[in-house]
């Protein structure tokens, strides 16, 4: 078997390859046409809750593959991303050729680098399809752009998985608060009271407007409109929970 | 929500329908598989040059359609998207089924929403499909992921078609300065120079990492990496030219 020490040339006939792929907000036919042949083409799909998964017979043979709910790996979070890697790279040194199915970009909060880097140091050969990101998709499912020309000339995307001031944060949430742009929250449920009252606090006003969209582009989906400084409330009302996405700028009122 | 004030049904039968497609970033198969049945569905496509245009034989049967370049409609940049507005609204009231085929996202500086509201205010029904943006899908073809964990939790994506000081700028590129977030410019070729000034000034270290990758996706790409300091002239030796996007951040680096 191939030895990370000397990583085997990636055209090896019997290694496998794996291709990460970006499968979208979550409506199966907003995933591209290149990550549609790839998940044709692949022996193994190892695929998240998000994105297309819960379709994926509209998309390629499902019968004639091996799929993975990583969703459903044991252990904790972090024990299931080296669970990941390392199945990734198992897959392919048996020869397979293996699709990891992300939702949205791979490169969007999504770890993607992290495999990607991974599977190279294991002298495994790695592909990467982009894809929509919900951080534009999904607000343009309830009609709101991200841009428009005389209201916003930028757009900032940022994870809310940690609260603002918590030690490990890189966000500088006051520049953000002056940036002008829309701002779109990924991950933000959880800490939508602290990000909002941050944001108010550096000087946003809370008569901004804002929306947030729930499972967007799937059947499930809901939204709400509000403001900034109504936000959280209107969250926690309408019992918003993951996976979802905030808005807040102008172009949320339009 | 902008509605006009007595719309007329959209399910008239005599009366035909807009769809604005994300085309992606240049590679005919980054087009999502909903944008690639749009495609086939449609009588008429009206195509930017951007996008998959090059290669529409590959995603439909285009001697079976009509096809617009808009790109080579006659007089000024703004006559142009009157025009086109007015072609969508035509064809759609001629019963036919158009097709709005758009370089990256549609929402993403690509005037979507002025489409969507010109077409709804004349009672035509308009679809929007979303696609995969340049702003991450071409660093990602250059192995630039646009996040990464410990590195960066926000993305701003800005459109550099107006420089710094402006007055009609939207943008506050203080507040991006010091945003923390990987910087993504759209748009920015012409105003290089006068962006990364201001960036500097506004106390981003002309050390950061930074890439410019040209006609990304396409055959014709090429890419080149500087720091913020170096961008400006290591993009006139490329000679680098439209359609370009340059990244600034540590993930330039990786």
């Amino acid at each position: 078997m191939n030895s990370p020490a000397t990583p085997v040339s990636a055209s090896s006939p019997s290694q496998g390859s794996v291709t990460l792929i970006g499968g979208g907000p979550g409506a199966w036919d907003l995933v591209t046409v290149r990550g549609m042949h790839a998940l044709r083409e692949a022996d193994v799909i190892l695929a998240d809750h998000l994105g297309p998964v819960a379709n994926l017979e509209k998309l390629c043979d499902v019968q004639a593959k091996e799929i993975i709910d990583v969703a459903k790996l044991p252990y904790s979070r972090r024990v299931s991303q080296d669970q990941i890697n390392s199945l990734l790279v198992a897959y392919a040194r048996e020869g397979k050729k293996v699709a990891r199915l992300k939702g949205g970009d791979p490169y969007v909060f999504g770890r993607g680098y992290e495999e990607l880097s991974y599977c190279r140091q294991h002298g495994i050969e790695v592909t990467v399809i982009p894809g929509v990101t919900s951080a534009i998709s999904v607000p343009a499912a309830v009609d709101i752009p991200i841009t428009q020309r005389g209201v916003t000339h930028s757009f900032t995307v940022v994870s809310g998985h940690l609260p603002p001031q918590h030690p490990r944060s890189l966000v500088n949430w006051s520049a953000l608060a002056q940036s002008g742009g829309t701002l779109v929250v990924l991950m933000g449920v959880r800490n939508v009271k602290a990000i909002t009252r941050a944001l108010i606090e550096e000087g946003k006003s809370p008569e901004t407007p804002a929306a947030v969209i729930s499972a967007g582009t799937t059947h499930q989906q809901i939204s709400a409109r509000a403001t900034l400084g109504t936000l959280a409330r209107v969250m926690q009302d309408q019992k918003i929970s993951n996976p979802a996405v905030y808005v807040i700028g102008e172009v949320a009122d339009l």
